[in-house]
Formats: structure tokens, C-alpha cells, sequence
């Protein structure tokens, strides 16, 4: 995409200021009326060094309202990044529904230092795209002429000698190097739903007009696409096997139990082992995930309890998980969950997790069918991206039947303590059962993978479930810390 | 505070195990009430090393709904705190009503390394609560010999080996040192609304029975007074003299104003001037802070896109102030803009302020008149705590005539692309032209320092204002950066 462009494109100067005028007056609009659409929007400034990004940003956000914009400068990772899954720090910085976010340095960087694949950024930015957002890629160009006096010229004035680097002259030096590599970056990442505009970059008023006017093209797209209320692109998948409905939860033997005097000595076992594995987890900067889902008073938290019990509070989080938010609701439904992820090192519990897409949205209708279809795959790929920065992901179904619930459920009700826990909603819930069931069988087939597998858990007998999830936990700690 | 007491305090073992139940129960039903109540709880664990703060702080947290608290270990800055005014890390962790936040280490590390004095720690505390929050503070204490013995175990436990640093093993050599300083900042940071209780850290089972129910019998206590509605104090404070109102803004001329050329060519001057600033300041790590206040339609936004259109994106941010969303309401009024202000080398440019504390929200009854009557020394803490942090702050009034306004109210209804920047709201903010007046005028004098001085621009003429603000930003500058 790069090599045959002649990046010295020019505008004419006489039509110049007219032609900005009319930008800058639509772009303002087409910001109004984004934000009224709750269009989130999100603009890549890539490029060789000293092609005039900043430049480009600062002049495209000058019409806009700054109550809807945010640059963001991503610059070499700091330490609390380092420690966080590589799409983390981009992750948490995408705009809520209605505003702009423009990243000068993106994503991108991780394809030149090998910490992500083309087909991970693709997966990246397909789930927002299909989420609603536009996606707007910029690569300004230069050649190596004009890179090389810029750069000099930005190092002869005292006051910007300090941007030019020593890797920058490098690369000025190894220019038709680095020219094929972004090409090829270019081009394995020019996507239907996120694609590249090549900016020749040599005249800047040619560039601005030309970023403008990409960006008010695909954003009265956007805008039109959004009115007429074009319909979702459900998934097709292939359909879910009939074999398979009922069947994760069929084979799962409930009587299963635990003498209270071997669950005391079990436990204190484990709990000392649990101690022990948590420092080495902080020692060798491990990050551990425990995602608990599980039927109401299936006993998550009673499970929870005997994990944290144990270890050094500076090192673990407990995530309760209930409805998001205005704010949550507003941006990309694994965002929440990305934000709360562990630093290497550390230990997140979630008491319900990412999903409740596949499960109470899908049933209530929270979610609409292309929305939860299309999870399956987006979970999986967030989950393999965990794994892959060197995280343990476990997860656990806790399964009790029908009357072992609605035991519990009285129980609740007749302990003064106890009852704040148990709400109408609960009694409601179990009237989903039999959909629940076939959300939950078609969940775990989706997604058991070998990185992130699925435990289902005996769970009528509270004794034996929480010893088989602690025994689960200091197995697969035990299996990777030395 | 700890010189006299006895660190060995046991508590009987028969009654250990029925106490704690009970405080249990009791912290779990306190925990929903001051949800309920909206009451936010901060909780706050000093002490020496190895006294056993994890231990504690992991104890209490157990009964404790996970979904209404958060456990903070405060290591030491990193990076990205460095770069922040010292209270800037604790501030933005502050509770949200109704949440209880517990901080392993907290603002008390400030005051070992003297980037705070013991009157800059009250009066942080005392903001908070001012505002309603409960803010409870432990010391753990125990013997120089204990210490060493539990150093000890420590480092010969392979585990825990890693958790003992060499300066752990020389404050224990020092241990009298220590407490005698630990004793002072005891002292002097004991205030009636933000008590210390001192912990006998020997024996476990009696600091924790002590820490919970400290814990259990303030937060009784903050029920029973909201509850009860307790009427809040207005701040006595020397009553607003009669000549100062209508003072500040009457000696203004308004009819000051420049023509097109003259302002083309200062304008140009003063902007090329501050682009080479804002790398100085970038490279000398000076934080900047431009506030903007002013009259509706008196020209805030022309007058920051003046500043910002010859600079680089990615170190500025313009913050745009409206009403607070819902989390910003459920915090301090001040939580929102602390977690805005500029990083070292940045400039944040506020359109509005905290001043609506004083301003809008006065006049309009959203803050109460203790609350608006104590903003003022809050806000001039906060601001001198900026400029104590390394910051340039300048404040701006943006004055025009009442005709002035009008005039322009009816330009922007009858320009298509201006008219969404009008609304009722605007006609309705005039009629109270007069009360903005008087509280523009208390504003000015309350909070006009030496650290943070107010400039009343004279905005009739826009170029006029455009080109003094240019010159106030470029001339304070230019005195503090080489």
C-alpha cells in the first residue's frame, strides 16, 4: 500500500481555506450528531517518525466540542502496563457510545515487537467494529528525504532537539527496511470493517484536508448506516448440536459429599498450600484468574471464602459481578472486565464474570441474538490473550439441582442474617431453569479450551464442592510455579 | 500514644470465638446500613513492620460484602504517581458514599519523608470529613523483640523470605528512634474527627477483636448521627465586608479592545513564544494549570483554542466542566477535577472549574451553605498543595457586560452552526446576573493567593481578552522555565 504512492500530493492553495471551512463546520456536526447516535468512535494516527501526526491531531480536534474527544499519547509501556495483558492499556481507553478517542501510537507497536499477531489485532478491532464503533486508520507518510531533514530540522532548534532520538536517525538510515515492514503490517491488517487510509504526508495541508475529509466521509456513514437502522449481522455458526443440549450437566453426580472432619483436615492442607503458591505467584509474577459462575446459592461465595481466607490480602481482589453500570453499559461489554484483570503477580476472584453475555443477557434479552452469538469467540479470543501474557485461567460452574436450591433458598429466608441475600429476583431466575440449563451446556462446549478450561462442581454438598475447588487451584498453581 | 501502653494485651480465649462471631454479624449488617445511608468509610492501617497488617486487614475484610469494599496497599510511587502532586494518589482512591476503602499504608508515608507537613494531613482529612466520611485509623504496635522475632520467621521461611528488606532489619536496630517518631506523628495528626486508635499488635486475636470493634462502634455511631440528621456546622468565618461586594469586578474597563492587525501580529508572537514553552515545559517536568471561569458567552472557549492551536496534542488536555455524573456525585466535589490534573511536563486547561462549588452550585442551592462557605479553604489547600507539588496555576475571569452577553446570546441563535451552544439554561443563568455578581466578588477575595492569583480579563472585546490572556500564560511562564 505503501510503495507506489506519490506522497507529495498537493492541494491547491486557493481552494484550501474554503475547502477547511466546510470540513471543520461538518465535523462539528457529525460530532453532535455521533454523540446524539451514541456512535463511539476511535481514530489510529500511525506513521513514520516525524510525518507530522501531532500536527494532524491538533489541527483535526481543534472544530471539535473537547466535552467529546480525548488524545491519547501511547507512548513506551510504564511499569503498571508492563504488568497487564498487552491490549490491556488500549482496551481500557475505548470511548464510551457517542465520543472520540484519537491514539497518536497505537496498538500497532505490538506488531513491530512481536507481542501480538496481525490476526490478534484483527480480532482486536473486529469486536468493536462489530460492537458499532468506527474504527478510522491513518499511516502518514513520508519519504526518506524529507524524513531526514525534518528530523534535522527538528534537532538545529533548541527547544525540539530533545524529540529526536538516536533509534530515529537509525531508522531514517534504514527507511526502505522499515518502509516494507509497515507495508506488510498495512496490508495484513486492512480490514473491511477497519480499514487503512494511506496519508501522504509530504504537504501539510494536503494531509489535514485529506484526514478530514476521510474522517467526515466514514463518519456521515456511520451516521446514515445508524438511521436507517440497519439490521445485525447474526453469526452463523454452526448450529448447536442437539446431542449436546443437556448433556455437560447430565453426567454430573450431585451425591457426591464430604465428612465435615475430612473437609476440616482437607482444607487446612490446602489452605497452606494456597499460602504458599500466593507468594510464589507474587515472587514469580504470575497473574491468576478465578472466574465463578454458578446457579443462585450454588455457593460461590462460601467457595470464594475458603480460598481468600488464607492469603495475603495486598495480593488478591475479590470482583463482585452484578448489572453494569450507566458508564459500563456504555462501552464494549468486556471493557468492565478488562480493567479489573490482575497485574502479573497477583489474584482476581470473580464472583460472576464476562458470562453473564451468554447466560442472564442472553435469556433476559439484554443481549440480542447477534450480540451473544458472536461472544462465544470474542470471550475466547480475551481469554487465549490472558493466557498468552502469561496468566492461569480457571472456571468453575457451580452446579447444585433444583430442591438443593430451593433448600437454600428457604434457608435464607428464615436466617435473620441472611435474608438481604435472597430477592424476588432469585425465585424468578428459577423459573429460567430449564433455559439456563441450555445456555450453560452450550457455554461450556463454546468455551472449554485447553488454556481456559471449565470445571463443573458437585455442589449439593457444600463440604466436597469447596474442597474440589481448592484441590482444582493448588493443582494448577502447583503445575506452573517452581 | 505509644510509649506507656502495653503491647501485650491478650484477650481470653474462651470468649475469642463468641466475640468475633458476633462482631462479624455486626460489621456485615453495618456494612448495608451506611450503604444505605450513603455513608463512605475510609479505613486506614499504619504501624511497624511485620506488626501484622495483612493479617489484620484480611481478618476483617472476611465478613465484609465484597461488592461494597476495596483494599489498597500502598507500595511505594511508581512512576505515574511520581509525576503527580503528592496526594493525588490517595485522593482518587477515596471512597464513593456507601463504599468502605482500606488502605495497607497510606498519606502517613508523606510525612516520614517530609513531602507533607502534619497540617497538610489534617487538613486533607479534615475535607473528607467535612463531607460526611468516616475515616478510621489504625496503629499496630508491638515490641522491638517481637519484631525481630517475626523478622526472623519471616526470612527463614523460603515463602516469605522476599517480604523482609534490609531497611526492615535496620529500622528494627532503630526501633526507639522509630517509635519516638511514630509517637510524634501520633500526636499530631490526632484530631477529634480522625482519631488514632493504637493496636497491641502481640497477640492476634486481641487486635483484631480491638480493630473490629473500634471498627463496629464508629461506624454505630456515624448511623445513629445520620440517622438522627444531624445539622451540619457552618464554618464561622469573618462575614463577607460590605465594601468588598461589587468591588472586584466594578474597577474593570470594559471598552478596552484591539484592532484586527495589531492582535494578527501579537497573536502570533505570543503563540510561537508559548509552543517553545510548552517544550521547555515539557523537558523541565512543570506541570501547568489554566483555570476558566467566566460569564456565559464570554469567550472561555475562543480563548483556550487561542492557546491550544499552536501546541502539541499530546501535552495538553482541555477538560471541559459540566454538571457531575452520578460517581462524581457520590465523591468529594474536589475527587473529580484531582483525578484531572496535569501529570509533570503537562498542561491542563479546566473550561470551568471547582469553582462551581462557590459559584453555580451556591447560588443554586446544590451545595449547602456549610458546604459552599468551607470550598474556599479547601480549594486554596488544594491549589497550594499543586503549587507546593511544582505547579503553575493561573485562574481567569472572563468578564463581560450584561449587554455584551445579550448581544452575543442572540448571534448564536441566529447562526445555524452556533445555535446548539444556547440554550434556556443560558437565559435563565442571566437572571441571576446579580447574585453571580456578589459571588464572583467573594470568589476573587477568598481565594485569590500569591501561589494562585485570580486575573480578571476584560472580554468585551474578544481580541482584547484573547491577546491578555496570551501574555498572562507567556509572561508567568517564562518567569519560572529557563
Amino acid at each position: 500500500m505503501l510503495e507506489k504512492i506519490d506522497m507529495k500530493k498537493e492541494v491547491n492553495p486557493a481552494d484550501y481555506n474554503e475547502r477547511m471551512a466546510h470540513l471543520e463546520i461538518r465535523m462539528g456536526e457529525l460530532q453532535r450528531k455521533c454523540k446524539e447516535l451514541g456512535i463511539p468512535i476511535m481514530i489510529v494516527f500511525e506513521g513514520f517518525e516525524a510525518s507530522g501526526k501531532g500536527t494532524m491531531i491538533n489541527k483535526m480536534i481543534q472544530p471539535l466540542d473537547p466535552r467529546g474527544f480525548k488524545v491519547y499519547t501511547m507512548e513506551k509501556e510504564n511499569e503498571e502496563e508492563k504488568m497487564h495483558p498487552y491490549f490491556w492499556r488500549y482496551f481500557i481507553k475505548t470511548p464510551a457510545k457517542g465520543r472520540i478517542h484519537i491514539f497518536d501510537r497505537s496498538w500497532y507497536q505490538g506488531l513491530e515487537n512481536g507481542k501480538v499477531t496481525p490476526e490478534d489485532v484483527r480480532q482486536f478491532e473486529r469486536q468493536f467494529t462489530d460492537d458499532g464503533m468506527v474504527v478510522i486508520k491513518f499511516f502518514l507518510a513520508i519519504t526518506k528525504k524529507e524524513q531526514k531533514k525534518r528530523l534535522k530540522a527538528l534537532e538545529q532548534d533548541s527547544a525540539t532537539k530533545w524529540r529526536v532520538r538516536k533509534e530515529d536517525r537509525q531508522k531514517n538510515k534504514e527507511y526502505d527496511k522499515y518502509l516494507e515492514q509497515y507495508d506488510t503490517m498495512l496490508i495484513q491488517t486492512d480490514t473491511s470493517n477497519a480499514p487503512w487510509t494511506v496519508v501522504e504526508a509530504m504537504e501539510k495541508k494536503f494531509a489535514i484536508c485529506k484526514i478530514m475529509t476521510i474522517v467526515v466521509n466514514r463518519l456521515e456513514a456511520a451516521v446514515a448506516e445508524a438511521e436507517a437502522g440497519k439490521p445485525e449481522k447474526i453469526l452463523v455458526e454452526e448450529e448447536f448440536s442437539e446431542d449436546l443440549k443437556n448433556g455437560v450437566l447430565q453426567g454430573i453426580d450431585l451425591s457426591l459429599s464430604l465428612e465435615p472432619e475430612e473437609y476440616k483436615k482437607k482444607r487446612k492442607d490446602l489452605q497452606k498450600r494456597l499460602g504458599i503458591l500466593h507468594n510464589k505467584m507474587y515472587l514469580q509474577r504470575v497473574p491468576v484468574v478465578l472466574a465463578f459462575e454458578g446457579w443462585d446459592a450454588g455457593g460461590k461465595g462460601g467457595a470464594i471464602k475458603r480460598i481468600t481466607q488464607c492469603i495475603d490480602p495486598r495480593g488478591y481482589e475479590v470482583v463482585p459481578v452484578s448489572a453494569p453500570n450507566d458508564i459500563e453499559k456504555a462501552h464494549h461489554y468486556l471493557w468492565r472486565f478488562f480493567e479489573k484483570f490482575p497485574k502479573d503477580g497477583h489474584l482476581t476472584i470473580f464472583d460472576r464474570t464476562w458470562y453473564g453475555r451468554v447466560l442472564v443477557e442472553r435469556i433476559e434479552g439484554f443481549a440480542t441474538e447477534a450480540e451473544w452469538k458472536r461472544a462465544y469467540s470474542e470471550i475466547n479470543n480475551m481469554e487465549a490473550h490472558l493466557v498468552k501474557s502469561g496468566a492461569i485461567v480457571l472456571k468453575f460452574w457451580l452446579h447444585i439441582d433444583k430442591d438443593e436450591q430451593e433448600r437454600r433458598f428457604r434457608q435464607r429466608q428464615e436466617t435473620p442474617e441472611k435474608q438481604w441475600k435472597i430477592t424476588d429476583e432469585d425465585w424468578r431466575n428459577r423459573e429460567q431453569w430449564e433455559a439456563y440449563e441450555k445456555a450453560v451446556d452450550e457455554m461450556v462446549v463454546r468455551t472449554s479450551t485447553k488454556e481456559a478450561p471449565w470445571f463443573i462442581i458437585e455442589a449439593n454438598s457444600k463440604l466436597y464442592a469447596r474442597i474440589k475447588i481448592l484441590e482444582i487451584v493448588v493443582e494448577a498453581l502447583e503445575k506452573v510455579l517452581k
